[in-house]
């Protein structure tokens, strides 16, 4: 009974742990017929004194026993789809080293013949850092050792939580590691293992409202899992079981990213678990109904694309189709150009309008009902220099009467030789970064399309950046990394376009590079390289965090006052022709406690006529490698 | 007329720079009569205002034009060994940095035209950092776009030198960088690419003596030449230029790095620029006798080599060979055969010795000369599994006489069934890190050869290990890192055997894994993963400085009080036989100003009866990865 949102077409999973296991067909028949989707039970029969394992004669070594008879309680599809296993690993001092590793992976090796999906290692919050770092250890060399197998983390959040509340004053510091430290400490020692995720365990009654700190570093992690202990849940007036409303918040925050909740320990009211099952559905159905076009993201959700390079590379069909559907994009630009032509009516008759990069349409049609709007005559030229999409302009040319003062030109629009100068230019040219599918190169080699007091739309574009926290797409990223050859070809010197989900923004966004297109630019005309830009950008970050990387934006000026933007902070709102950008780097970078200065040079290079590039480094809170010197990683053609 | 030490064997080169160039062949014959080795010629011929550049019409693009007409002013051969090129970069914000680069990338071009070997590259002391950001990104574009050039980095360590004498006081810090921060953001920019080095250049005429931290920092970087402005040099008696009694010692430290001398300025003294060379000859003649050991080693320096594993592999000829001439090695075990034959006079007679792991039969000829020494009989079974070696023992046997009570037994010592039991087994099976060709499984498994009062030599060792820092070994460990598949197989992750020349100990060495071989030990029996072990190592490191790995070193108890040392503060002088280990860490990390804690973990590793590995990680000044988890880049095996 897999609980759904009413509006959203989206799920939440829910199953139950079982601490300790005596018949698993009666545990299967209680969470199937309460209605949970899986539940935990743990892998190794509990043991006895470690007496009695010495006795068992194996010379030291610990006995490893299934808490099941064998595999043929349940059938297999049930063994892999609704068990999921607790790794017992508890560091006691007694017992050395290699023979817990020896029982830990005994039984990893015994869920990986039961092809369960996950298992579970404690991270105690009161282990020292010792501890963690054999148990680390243990796990990371078990993500090798078992390569199918994923490992989830279970650390409890109780005293990050109850800490957080007195955030930023003085307070008798614990002891203890905090758990999101904890849980970095894992991470860190396994590199980001794609197999690798978090759970979060609340155990306690009360808690104050998370702090940002603790919505920072967590958001942005793997975290796969929410384990309420029943104790956690508060009685309503009625004595049903119900959350308090700080937790239902933060839980709020977290159902987005996917996360499955575990519940555990006794059911404390007479109706048993369901009352928990039917709390949850119901707090999960006040989830806001998603907009269309989150809804539209979804599928592409930390999906890590390759930077498009129109220019070089034919867009096809379906990526025209996907950008014809933005339902803010063309409004901008048929709005921006209703302004435009009411500014320019009557000083030509026909206007003359060129759309650069014309595509299947979308701003021919803006360009038409612009001018039908405001009352004018106007003569549009096309260009277009993919063919396979010419075939389409041609097409609705003879079907679409408005089209009969269009004249479609499929040519390269820096090389067109054109037989009058236009009134306005209108091109859709930008990429998630701005300047990535190169608008600059192509637009400045277009001026000379344009008249004298011509307009061009866009007129400006500002790329933005901020620093990216984001270990869900480092460990992405880690997992992509191919090695061309032995100069270190890598991954991570890459930009990517991704719809950011497991990441934070560690600061507002600072402008990077900016692009005018306004005629008798006279700073143009004396640069020789008119494209190059270098920026030096410095980030205010609070700590502690991990630093993977940044996230790219633009602002784009149509015509004054229309604007276009991906930047969160201006956001044109319901538009998802861009995803953001993402710079990466080599490492993550830890941000300590306090605020640390991140600052970032970042450098786009040309070949003018060859190829276009970035180039980044960090100088602050540590120095980097040039990443992608010389674009030997990746690169833009002109060509 | 290059400058030799009459003992040693080795060479000082000296050059000569010239700051401007009328005439290449006048200048060339100079250096020659002179006796110079090479001389540096600025690249690009001087430029005049930058107005003048303007009025040239190349619409701001600064013009090239060479230092001399053309390439056929000298022959091939003379460009190519006889003339280094200083190439021009100053930023001065006249100019547009693409300018800049595409001036400093003709330059370049130009040097590998003439096939010159070295270009120089000027990173002003007095520039800000994000001037040097600049000029990196250019120096790092160009090592790519010219995979064939050097580019050396000069700076000047006036300032450094003349502030480290005065270190640890409270001085008003300078707002520029210092020298060695300089360098280093070169090299951290350009990620330590192999074609890049630095050159360390002097102006003032006084300096104090150099700091620790000074030689600290510069004697592990690839420092390629030192220049010398002739105002450095003070003035003898005779009116003949001389170096300060603290300069002479510090060129001293550095001349056994293989650095060229570079001269610069105008000749002060009237015989012109030949005194100064006579006096550099004096000076290089000077230096101490090499070593013979040293000079043994020399080729060596900084090579890095992949442990041996002589238990699965066989050793060769040219191997065996190299190892026998040890002079130190086989003395001690002489002495400790001698000492422990002593105690047992008359135990038994004959006393039965087993050499384990036997080899061409050193450690059986030092058995049998102990033997002649305290005057007793013994029996000497020399077991050894390589079928080439004991093709080597057989043919000893039939030419020596004293080899009449030997008994050659083509085996594995581990699986060997023995007539009888050994008084005394011997082997020398240790490696760089003492147990890394796996002695403690060989010989514990050999143990039952021994009778319950045997002994075993070496009874004990004990690996030690040191933070290293070795701009130079990360060079080649990078240059070296091969890719073999998707899941980041890496040169970082594997441990090296080294003769580590330009690297620096940071702290004291500490001691690591340590093994026992006496019979009776009860806590051997007891542990069911005997061979298995875990260390934490916590060391104070005194920055600014950069972090690139562990440096490894054993200490060996042959018969108390014999002892072999690998370790620096113990070392067994002249014993060549072991090179330091290294294990890498795949970053560099930098220890900051004040002193740094580095805390490593480092575990051994057993899959009994397959393979044994080392895993690392840090976890402070930062966390890293854990390396080679699960041996996956590198592992030992037992069969």
């Amino acid at each position: 009974m897999v609980i759904t949102h009413p509006s959203n077409a989206t799920y939440l999973y829910v199953g139950l742990e079982f601490d300790t296991l005596s018949d698993i067909k009666a545990s299967l028949n209680l969470v199937e017929t309460t209605g949970f989707d899986f539940f935990l039970i743990p892998l190794a029969k509990t043991r006895q004194s470690s007496k009695e394992d010495e006795s068992g004669g194996n010379s030291g070594e610990l006995s490893f026993e299934p808490s099941v008879s064998s595999d043929l309680e349940l059938c297999g599809n049930i063994w892999n789809s609704v068990v999921l296993g607790n790794l017992c690993c508890k560091l006691n001092g007694e017992l050395e080293l290699p023979q817990l590793e020896s029982y830990f992976n005994q039984q990893l090796s015994w869920a990986q013949h039961l092809n369960l999906r996950q298992s579970f290692v404690v991270a105690h919050v009161h282990s020292t850092e010792e501890e963690h770092v054999a148990l680390a250890n243990m796990v990371c060399n078990a993500l090798y050792e078992f390569p199918r197998e994923s490992v989830c983390i279970r650390v409890c959040i109780d005293d990050q939580l109850s800490r957080s509340h007195s955030e930023n004053h003085e307070v008798p510091q614990s002891s203890y590691m905090d758990s999101w430290n904890i849980w970095n400490l894992y991470q860190q020692c396994c590199h980001h293992h794609s197999n690798l995720s978090v759970a979060l365990e609340c155990v306690n009654t009360v808690y104050p409202s998370p702090s940002l700190t603790f919505l920072q570093q967590w958001l942005s992690e793997p975290v796969r899992y929410f384990i309420l202990d029943t104790k956690i849940f508060l009685k309503n007036r009625q004595g049903f079981p119900v959350l308090s409303k700080s937790f239902q918040d933060l839980l709020q925050k977290f159902l987005p990213l996917s996360v499955d909740i575990i519940i555990r320990g006794e059911a404390l009211h007479p109706n048993g678990y369901s009352s928990y099952l039917q709390y949850l559905g119901y707090l999960y159905s006040k989830q806001p109904i998603l907009e269309e076009s989150y809804r539209i993201e979804m599928p592409y959700f930390d999906y890590l694309q390759t930077p498009l390079q129109p220019l070089s590379d034919h867009l096809d069909s379906q990526t025209y189709e996907t950008f014809e559907k933005d339902p803010v994009k063309y409004c901008k630009y048929e709005e921006a150009l209703i302004r435009c032509f009411e500014d320019r009516r009557g000083l030509r008759v026909p206007l003359v309008v060129m759309v650069l990069g014309a595509g299947r349409g979308p701003l021919v049609n803006a360009s038409i009902r612009a001018s039908q709007r405001v009352g004018i005559v106007v003569r549009i030229y096309a260009i277009e220099k993919n063919p396979h999409a010419v075939w389409t302009l041609k097409s609705i040319q003879q079907k679409d009467a408005s089209w009969e003062r269009v004249e479609i030109i499929a040519e390269d629009m820096r090389t067109w030789n054109a037989p009058e100068q236009a009134d306005v230019i209108v091109s859709e040219l930008l990429g998630s970064f701005g300047d990535n599918e190169l608008s600059p190169e192509c637009l400045d080699a277009a001026q000379r399309l344009l008249l004298s007091d011509g307009i061009c739309i866009p007129c400006e574009y500002t790329s933005y950046l901020c620093p990216l926290s984001s270990p869900k797409l480092y460990q992405e990223i880690r997992s992509l990394s191919y090695q061309r050859d032995g100069n270190g070809f890598s991954s991570f010197e890459v930009p990517y376009v991704v719809r950011i989900h497991h990441g934070q923004y560690l600061a507002e966004s600072q402008s990077c590079f900016r692009f005018e297109h306004r005629i008798h630019n006279c700073l143009l005309s004396q640069k020789s390289y008119p494209h190059f830009r270098y920026q030096r950008l410095s980030f205010e970050v609070n700590g502690p965090i991990m630093l993977h990387g940044f996230a790219g934006f633009f602002e784009a000026q149509l015509y004054d006052p229309i604007y276009l933007s991906t930047r969160p902070l201006t956001l044109s709102r319901g538009m998802f022709s861009w995803f953001p950008f993402m710079f990466p780097l080599c490492y993550p970078i830890y941000c300590g406690d306090k605020t640390s200065r991140v600052t970032l040079h970042i450098w786009r290079k040309t070949i003018p006529g060859k190829r276009i590039w970035y180039e980044w480094m960090l100088t602050e809170p540590v120095r980097t490698k040039l990443h992608n010197a010389h674009g030997r990683c990746y690169s833009m053609n002109c060509f």
